[in-house]
């Protein structure tokens, strides 16, 4: 009973041993009860998509629909979101991480998971606006028009570390319920496989590489206006999410109505400059091609990023406008659904 | 109360406000539970390191130290294991991936993770052997001794993505509590370099290809060694791993004392094969150097992967001998534990 190290030993054993046993029965109730959880509300998901399906082409069902509406976004946007049926990670996830979960069950650390995103975007974005400039200035000023390997070598692999950063974080985000459309992680694939190709491609030296490195001086220009572009994007973007931040604190549930308050104006500045940037993708990829039509060296590499430039540009574009559209149907729908509220005020049980 | 679709919604909605009360709850008791129980884990161990450094130094304290050992053993291996202080996810996963937690609750979502990336070395050992294997046959039968760029590009790429998931997983299993070495995950930091490298090196074409081509076929041939290697290495690990489980199911705090059982004749074996290979690592590390100072090219990329390999192969080699050391060590103490534990045989409250 002496206060000696055998004792102390003796105790903690006697105390690990505890631990453990209330580790694993916390463990397996939590298992439980998240368990019988997610089997309530992967039933109630899919009430409200068979109610939906039923409900489409009746007439008036506008209100209903938006109702539906809104026990989708209560769902989705609560801490029930948790317990929804998983997103599948995704063969991208599963190719590089294996099958570890990325899913927070925290709406909080969802939110920050999304806020750091964005600091890695905003980050990159003003690299990705002075690399390529830094080269071309001291291209003209100090290596006399002809561009070292090394440097620019060193610049494609950090390309190649960013986006593969960005396709695994957007992966990410999609898992923990961002509503990320696919087209701009797919973006982000083809963009590895051209930082990949790049980096094979010879930067070529000699008396006339001013002429040879046409393509890398264009690929340099485009890497310029897509930093200016990310830039604005990510200030639209960042707004939008402390706007949902704020709001969620106040009224969780509103913020889908509320959610493009306040950034319509940035929006009519960010979509002429998208439209340009993607305009100047697709003359990028062109030029490409056109050099090795009209030189002598017909290298794969410069073929290939032409052709992809030319289809990121494209599929950017038709996501660019999709998402105008969608947005502006929201928008219609919620003046539409409010000058009814002003026409049914106060006769919410009103059967139609 | 009719059975329209009116009331349906609202049945929902009532539904989806309930289950988010449910859910919220459930999380933040969940949140309070885990938080208690993590102090109490994590006061524990700070016990032990207080315990077992008081000890230090002190005569007859290896029975202690053993029972110590069992302490933290019960602590590391149970279910009480989720809730030991995180170990930090390190810079190379937040590089990539950002703040998420990739550490799993459950000690067989552990296992899991640690199975297939078992399964994924497998896999890759399988094509590490055989992709240059193919690549030096094709070069002696249909390329007439000269190797074209794309393929070897095509397996450098695969090498690139190879290692950067090799080092995503492993850190990911050192956060869900493996001991691996950190000497492996670094050599797969220096493997990616050399692999992003080895990219924008020059597959040298024309007449006198063969002799400019040394180098990569240097590399190749090293890369059919290590591919042999680590199916050898796999095999010895995986059968590891099961023992482990296996006893895990059986005994759980026994592990640690079974854990070597059944393997050593395959030790001796693989031993002897690891070290030849690092030797011939460093040999075509120094034959890399060479080239560079005989030839008339002064690429680089062929002096730094030269010093790469060596690097990898010194620190491959001081690793293997230490764990070999280690795992003597505690073979020496398990005999010393057994032969005392039958002197004490019934004893085991006997006050030292």
């Amino acid at each position: 009973m002496e206060n000696s190290p055998t004792v102390g030993v003796s105790a903690l054993v006697e105390q690990a041993k505890e631990l453990q046993e209330t580790a694993s029965s916390l463990i397996s109730r939590t298992t439980r009860e998240e368990d019988a959880l997610r089997q309530r509300v992967a039933a109630l998901d899919s009430s409200i998509n068979s109610l939906r399906s039923s409900l489409r082409g009746s007439k008036n069902s506008d209100k209903l629909e938006e109702e539906l509406m809104r026990v989708r976004y209560i769902l989705s946007e609560g801490d029930a979101a948790a317990f929804l049926p998983n997103k599948s990670h995704g063969r991208f996830l599963r190719m590089f991480l294996g099958p570890i979960n990325v899913r927070a069950n925290r709406k909080d650390v969802q939110l920050k998971v999304k806020q750091e995103y964005n600091i890695f975007r905003d980050r990159t974005a003003y690299l990705f606006l002075s690399l390529p400039s830094l080269l071309l200035i001291l291209r003209s000023w100090i290596w006399g028009g002809c561009l070292p390997a090394l440097p620019v070598q060193l610049y494609q692999a950090w390309l190649l570390y960013l986006y593969t950063g960005l396709a695994l974080r957007e992966n990410i985000l999609r898992v923990n319920g961002s509503d990320i459309r696919p087209w701009w992680i797919k973006h982000h694939y083809f963009a590895m496989a051209m930082a990949l190709i790049s980096l094979t491609w010879e930067i070529d030296q000699g008396p006339d590489c001013a002429q040879k490195q046409i393509g890398v001086q264009l690929f340099l220009k485009w890497a310029i206006m897509q930093g200016v572009a990310m830039i604005l994007q990510n200030i639209y973007q960042r707004q939008r999410l402390y706007t949902r931040i704020a709001l969620g604190k106040a009224r969780r549930m509103d913020v889908v109505w509320g959610e493009t308050a306040g950034v319509e104006g940035q929006l009519l500045l960010l979509c002429p400059i998208l439209f340009v940037l993607q305009g100047f993708e697709a003359y990028v990829g062109v030029l490409l091609l056109k050099t090795t039509l009209v030189g002598s060296n017909l290298d794969w590499q410069v073929i290939t990023c032409g052709i992809l430039l030319i289809v990121m540009a494209v599929g950017n574009f038709a996501n660019t406008v999709q998402t105008l559209i969608t947005k502006s149907r929201v928008k219609a729908k919620i003046k539409r659904g409010k000058s009814r509220q002003e026409l049914n005020q106060g006769s919410d049980d009103k059967s139609l």
